[in-house]
């Protein structure tokens, strides 16, 4: 189809890649460089007047270039005449400033969403949102798919004996209920808390891992601080070998030498954030979402429903 | 007066600081720092509840992380109930993609606007602009200073014997103009020109030089590539000594090397672009504005008009 044209910045290149192969089509032609003062110069190099674009970008490191170079090239494919302009965002950065924690905190995640809009994005298309919340923050449909299929299907391959899906938190409970649900497994739970101020934290397990096979599942791991403490908590306590998993490989500061030290075995990330070659080690497997997000644009295309994505 | 209080974020630190001072206040407590994975993280830490505040920044390199800074700074003021949020952006960075050139190329000045507008920004004041017609794509009001009476104080405390002020291209001509008032000179105005596809331009002079001492004045000087050839076409033609002077001192890439090659005697420059330490050489003087923002911000603030800052 003429009228869908696929994009590419400069965060997600090989995955951009990758959906426009699934699709069917190439990639647009548009080149985004910068002038030698770092302002970015972006020129778009075929017509896209009347299309359906998609453009494919994750506000990743570095988060503030790559904002900018989708506000830039939103700017340019609505003054160009684009009939719709659907971002593409595997993973959206700023979402965990996403409330007043505490006093006179900017709610960043909500002006992103302001930003992209006054841009002139029609329609967003992400992938397990840090808080489904954020959808509210847009006025435009979102599509919020999820990665909870994928990272269970790798572990079904595995056909391991006796399994448990932990959260490493309360907020993610959900998110392994899922998970355990489509493994046919039990899940547990990891109850954090500090027992007097200024006492280091204690790290309780709700639920029986004893000889199991331990599934961690985040959405997002960033230093590995609380994936790896606990890794080495369920292994104290009786678990038989821990894997971890999550959507968002964000992996910074010390986060690779975290892993490589902890009692994690395989840590199973997807390519919502491309790994850079120093943290492409052994033990961490990467997953591609292109197939899930090809499918999703052709469904957003010919106006189907892209629920049955998440089944 | 304790409803007025003016912030720093990380572009002109020592400028507002100075701006802080001259009207009589401390700068506003609050820390703009990064997470680990690169996002902004910032903190207010004093009330600005019902406050006018006043925010210092200017949109140079990096550029992204500058405008990034400024847009979640503007939101978290919002969001703590500041009565009004007035930007002094010094440079306007973004200002020369004011227009498209080409088919399908961005607005980004005006996008640029867009962007302050819904963060929230009540008013913008800025140091000249690349072009003034970038003050109509703003709703709020702009006030907008120029650089000329302090280049032009500058070089009159020189007492050059027989001046003549030079515009480097067509567009700078009405800046020349003015200076060319102040200092009770005529003007001269660099005409290049192409006389065929593929070969090298031709500097032509308009205006009498010859035995003169020129001072060549723009508002932005970049990589340097215009300021330079035109100084030493100056020279060549029988101009005495050139002088250079510009509002905004992107200089990047090559351009320190070339101020240093070139026949410029002394390049004077304003803060509203802090100097790098690698960018202060002899050949540069660097005056404040300073005085002249501080004294616009006091007007406003008390509702004086601020013409009288230009004549
Ligand atoms: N990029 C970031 N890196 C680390 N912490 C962050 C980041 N952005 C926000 N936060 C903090 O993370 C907390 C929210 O995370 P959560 O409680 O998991 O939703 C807030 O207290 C934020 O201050
Ligand atoms: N940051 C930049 N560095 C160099 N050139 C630029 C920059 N931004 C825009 N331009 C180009 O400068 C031209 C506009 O400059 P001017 O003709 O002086 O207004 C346009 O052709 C732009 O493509």
């Amino acid at each position: 189809d003429p009228s869908l044209k696929v994009f590419s910045l400069n965060s997600n290149p090989t995955l951009a890649q990758e959906i426009a192969e699934n699709i069917g089509t190439e990639l647009g032609k548009c080149t985004v460089t910068s002038f030698s003062d770092g302002e970015i110069q972006i020129n778009i190099e075929e017509s896209i007047r009347g299309c359906d674009v998609y453009v494919v970008q994750s506000t990743c490191e570095p988060v503030n270039q790559h904002i900018m170079e989708l506000l830039i090239m939103i700017d340019a494919l609505k003054r160009a005449s684009a009939k719709t302009i659907n971002i593409v965002m595997p993973y959206y950065g700023y979402a965990r400033q996403d409330r007043k924690a505490r006093s006179r905190e900017p709610i960043t995640a909500k002006l992103m969403a302001n930003l992209l809009e006054t841009a002139g994005a029609s329609r967003v298309i992400m992938l397990d949102l840090h808080a489904s919340q954020i959808q509210g923050f847009f006025d435009v449909p979102i599509d919020h798919l999820v990665g909870v299929p994928l990272l269970s299907d790798y572990f079904e391959g595995k056909n391991f004996d006796d399994v448990v899906i932990v959260s490493p938190d309360h907020g993610g409970v959900t998110r392994a209920r899922k998970m355990a649900d489509r493994l046919k497994a039990p899940i547990a739970i990891i109850d954090k808390r500090r027992p007097r101020p200024n006492v280091a934290e204690v790290m309780n397990i709700v639920g029986n891992i004893e000889g199991k096979t331990a599934i961690l599942i985040d959405d997002i791991i960033d230093t590995a601080g609380t994936i790896t403490l606990a890794a080495n908590a369920l292994v104290e306590n009786g678990a038989k070998e821990v894997y971890a998993c999550c959507t968002h490989p964000v992996l910074s500061g010390p986060a690779i030498e975290r892993i490589n030290n902890s009692k994690i075995k395989e840590l199973v990330v997807t390519n919502t954030i491309p790994l850079k070659d120093e943290k492409r080690i052994d033990k961490v497997t990467e997953l591609s979402v292109g197939q899930l997000i090809s499918e999703a644009i052709m469904r957003v295309h010919e106006r189907k429903s892209i629920s049955i994505l998440f089944d």
